[in-house]
């Protein structure tokens, strides 16, 4: 009974072996189905039986899921572990909605739930064999939280005061700067240079301003870029030492160093 | 009396008591509130009655906001060096403009005072932890400030050369580009990838213009970001390498290095 | 017979001698003058004559490269091992369309198949004398092609996610978010700073969001830059440093040195 | 005499005296004014009153500009040299315009030459002290220039190929996709991220393309970005290292150097 539990442990929750391989490979194939029939279901010019097709297929894919689920925590070594974890938050949160949606009912309510399960997609990250670059990345992206929180800052300080005077400049001619939060709303879009253009300044002193704003945008879109590249390069010079010190194990020696940095002894 | 003064000192110069922390999270709370009226304010659909209980809220707010610039001046050790300090400028700033309104009347006018008292979010920037990544960020800008100049130079008089010809080729067959500086405005907006559609070239001869100047603003966007991204890269490297082996003078050891990593000697 | 055979090869598979060149100069002529002829073609608006008389030079066009095609098979030392090079498969789908048109015949399918002679743009890349930066370039490229895997992995399910939040928050008010695909295409328009305006935001929590996610595609557009930049740095670094001191094995030295910078040996 | 020519000389040419570099300052401020004087004559809504203005003011400037240029060749050393000299050509090319006008006549031609005054502003540069600063960041791209024009080659083949993949794709129910250079010109929009949406596409499949063409330029933006910064990087390094050989005067050590490079001399 033991070895049948472990062969079930490893088919589902580890993916050495075949079996195992094959079980998330079809996990992430429903998983994309899933996506596909929400996706489907969310447009109203469907005929009313592909509509109900969708809505059966979505509750097969859910108790499929819920199985699944289900399974995990009584094969799991520490249920309580596996049920506290990320994937396992996870795992419930992509069968919840479809539940909550008979309990609550209504339609709009309903399709709010929905998104939710859209966040089954991390499963599939289980599967990657990328971890190591994404960890570098990660760790990129971590290391320059506090530089990218402090521009974040001042991006939203920038769109607030450009977002204001651009409403006391193109107010009383354009019907687009109808308040200061649509202004600044305004000077998000043309400070990250997406431009919809459905508002756009018309005076011409409007379009002034527009037009240095604009190049601010274009000038300080090099902060946030400068920042994670020059964490990379750091990062990158620190993996391409990978000596050991035979003394102390020490790793992440530079290129052209001959001893360690951490006990003194030579290095090869 | 004068422990009573330091007290007050501690709570409103410094954040370091639990009281200054305090004072210093409901001001922020404060000017946010304000910031908020304002731009409800600013939407002109609003009913008569939520519009005056807006006006009174922002008249509370200048008062409180009057009497903390007053009790400042008042405690500060040496209250001109506090006034004609960064923070003291723009705390007057931050109350004139509805004291000003009422002088100067003329509903056009006070919404332009109006958006000035915005730049009081940067008091928020006292609070900041982020303080030493600003540091680095800032003088990385610093250092790269003429390269940057002349970058914007260059793209200024780029946007007028092609603003200019497109004016030629387009202004026959589109009102868009209507005279020169409105065709500045375009390229622009062209040239830094906004791309707002309110203004875009008809003629095949232009749109082939429009084009190559596009791929040059993809091409040359590359600038900013380099000059920013290596003045970083610089201020890391920096940053790593202050220390100097007394033995060898050998510099640029890892932050973590005990020992040189050149001849072996311990590092103080 | 045999070198004869030798000069054609020199000809037309090499261009070191003068013929050569020109015979290259001229292939790159009429596959420019090729792709302006179809380009010109796809003009709906085109009177039948000059319509006539760009079939008939896309006719004589297809014979050149068609015998030009049999002349590498016949001189080629290896004709198998051409035929199936890069090169050899892409020469022969630059002809082979127009051969198709007259089989399958239907307007829209020929229409289709046009598309594939424009690839034949790729053989003018034999002429480029760039091939050594174009392998510095690829080969950061695939060094840093793990990484931009998981970047834009991350990026699609972020697209998918905010692109059914949005069509939650404005499919009741808005006809662009008809459906989750449509928004998620939102999404993807805005996340690039692309912004057609075709579709936008209309109700005010719907635009708040959109400012969010403007502002993180913004900070995020920052991590495909610094992966391939520290990339290149860590390749222009390698490229520095092949030559080793032989007396004590000093890598890292410039381009220009003579001397080892450490030790004072002579380099190779 | 020849004294006074030598005055002169220091107050046209040069910028070192207080009269050199006021002359200097006045000469931008005329350019810049009659910058101006264009800009507002390209404007069709003007009174005939201020048009006739404008017109006598360019005539006046253009008269100001014909005598600083004789000047200068009646001054120059080598008046020669000083003709054919980059500035000689520009200062030449902003006089020209105006002139022309008379022969040629025709105010469709008058507006095309009035263009090429605006490359005066180039004059400018000569005042500017930002020189180490702009020659750093040309040398940095004349060093990237092999790889920007390998990278532009490979962006001008992509858009060729997916414009006219959109064609076919789009051209049926779509009247912006009209021709293949048409999608060709959206293709570029797209891709740069400008995104105008005058030209959008509107088919389910034709949006999935676009979303595909978009991430892709968002990845690749990436490549010109990284070799303008790793070429800064490699730039900044060189310039970090100021010592000179006493012994070969050769600079452009590393930080880390104790011998000379070039002749192998110890350093200080």
């Amino acid at each position: 009974m033991k070895s049948l539990k472990h062969r079930l442990y490893q088919i589902i929750f580890e993916a050495d072996t075949p079996s195992g391989k094959l079980f998330d490979i079809i996990l992430i194939g429903l998983i994309l189905l899933s996506i596909g029939v929400v996706m489907i279901e969310s447009d109203d010019t469907l005929s009313p039986r592909i509509n109900r097709a969708m809505v059966i297929m979505e509750w097969c894919l859910t108790a499929l899921f819920t199985m699944e689920y289900l399974l995990r925590i009584v094969i799991a070594d520490r249920p309580r572990k596996y049920i506290f974890s990320f994937f396992g938050i996870i795992d419930l949160l992509a069968i919840l909605p479809t539940y909550l949606g008979l309990i609550i009912g209504g339609t709009q309510m309903l399709i709010v739930v929905r998104a939710l399960r859209l966040v089954r997609v991390f499963r599939v990250l289980k599967l990657t064999r990328y971890v190591k670059e994404a960890t570098a990345l990660w760790s990129a992206l971590v290391l320059s939280r506090n530089k990218i929180s402090v521009f974040l800052f001042v991006v939203l300080i920038l769109v607030t005061i450009m977002g204001t005077v651009m409403y006391i400049v193109e107010n009383p001619f354009n019907e687009g700067f109808k308040s200061i939060p649509q202004s600044v709303y305004w000077a998000i879009v043309t400070l990250t240079t997406v431009g919809y253009g459905d508002i756009a300044p018309v005076t011409v002193f409007g379009k002034f301003l527009a037009g240095f704003i604009m190049i601010t945008g274009y000038a300080i879109i090099a902060v946030p870029t400068g920042i994670v590249t020059s964490e990379l390069v750091r990062e990158n010079r620190r993996q391409g030492s990978v000596r050991a010190c035979k003394a102390c194990s020490e790793e992440g020696h530079d290129a052209d160093a001959a001893y360690c940095k951490r006990c003194g002894e030579p290095l090869e």
